[in-house]
């Protein structure tokens, strides 16, 4: 396959929406997440170089480059995603006629849901990222663009919360109790303040719009 | 400019990043809309044909063409999102010398207003539709891509939030109270019903998972 990003939109949505599992809800998921990080760069982009925030913007010029580092880690995780989906439907198709056969293939099985699940773990930190700088823009950012960087909260936000399915339904096959608990914890943590990042930047950006 | 749907996803993104206004929140807000319809098409196009779900295909074949449809929608409002955006920064452009000047842009500002709330309200009701849909295939759908529907419903109920961010920023300028009223009004109901469904879903995928 093509590298899907290089897809057009409309063309990557067919294939998201077709019978091929994958690219499937990791790879729209990623995608969201770039969407938002790709807001949180044009907050920066109409904040830099103004001189009514001449004073913020030696930050949002950190901004800038940590969002579009970001955007671009997300449009890999998209291919990934793709990628290790279906290094995983492969294990499926191993030997299985004979004992040693059987056990090796669980034993594949098991560790190809582990890369499975660390993509869109990997997809997770990365929109929480997202949404830390998103929160950032709508305090210190162009206020005349401030809805744009409350979309950019709620799609980072909306995205991590696709990638944790996304590494749950993998967390189920990898029987490794310990390596499970670890990640959910990890999830659970940055769901609980991915809720209070979002829910403070748009208290901020009501504030603005009444 | 071409049409942003036809531009590959990676080069899409950098013009959402651009300090060019438009695409911005609206557009990427329609894009997170066709996300969530592609993932509601990929449920029904893993659930139709497979002896296990034939009682259901026949709703699962109209909540398809629906799919298809809402992600058409959306593809289509980026673009009236961004033709919009540039209509209404045009108008800012008008001679301002006379009083008859005057008169005559803030009129054009304010009837440019209410279009520019017309898409990203189009937007809202798309996404809502998209919603909707994943509501349903979660519980009738394949329960192997459930969390496909999940992801569907979280992406559809973030893309109607951040509609209605781009809605409520461009009522402020129509000046035309009973109109932001009806429309508000609207999209308050919109959002606690996408509420409902979204919390409807994610617990009977919740379920599943356990």
């Amino acid at each position: 396959m093509s590298k899907l990003t290089e897809m057009k939109s409309v063309d990557f949505l067919a294939a998201l929406a077709s019978s091929a599992p994958a690219p499937g809800g990791g790879g729209g998921a990623a995608m969201a997440g770039a969407l938002a990080a790709a807001l949180a760069s044009m907050v920066c982009n109409l904040t830099i170089g103004k001189e009514k925030f001449a004073q913020q913007e030696p930050e949002v010029k950190e901004l800038l480059d940590e969002a579009e580092e970001v955007r671009q880690s997300l449009l890999a995780l998209v291919e990934d995603d793709a990628a290790v989906f279906n290094s995983f439907m492969a294990c499926y198709k191993l030997p299985k006629a004979t004992e040693a056969e059987k056990s090796a293939r669980i034993a594949a099985i098991r560790s190809a849901a582990k890369q499975a699940a660390e993509v869109p773990l990997a997809i997770a930190r990365a929109s929480y990222r997202a949404l830390m700088l998103a929160e950032r823009l709508v305090c210190i950012g162009n206020p005349g663009v401030i809805t744009d960087g409350a979309c950019s909260a709620i799609l980072a936000r909306a995205a991590l919360r696709c990638a944790e399915y996304n590494v749950r339904i993998n967390l189920g096959l990898t029987k490794d109790e310990e390596y499970n608990h670890g990640v959910q914890a990890e999830l659970n943590n940055l769901l609980k303040n991915a809720e209070e990042l979002e829910a403070g930047a748009l208290a901020l950006t009501d504030k603005v719009l009444e």
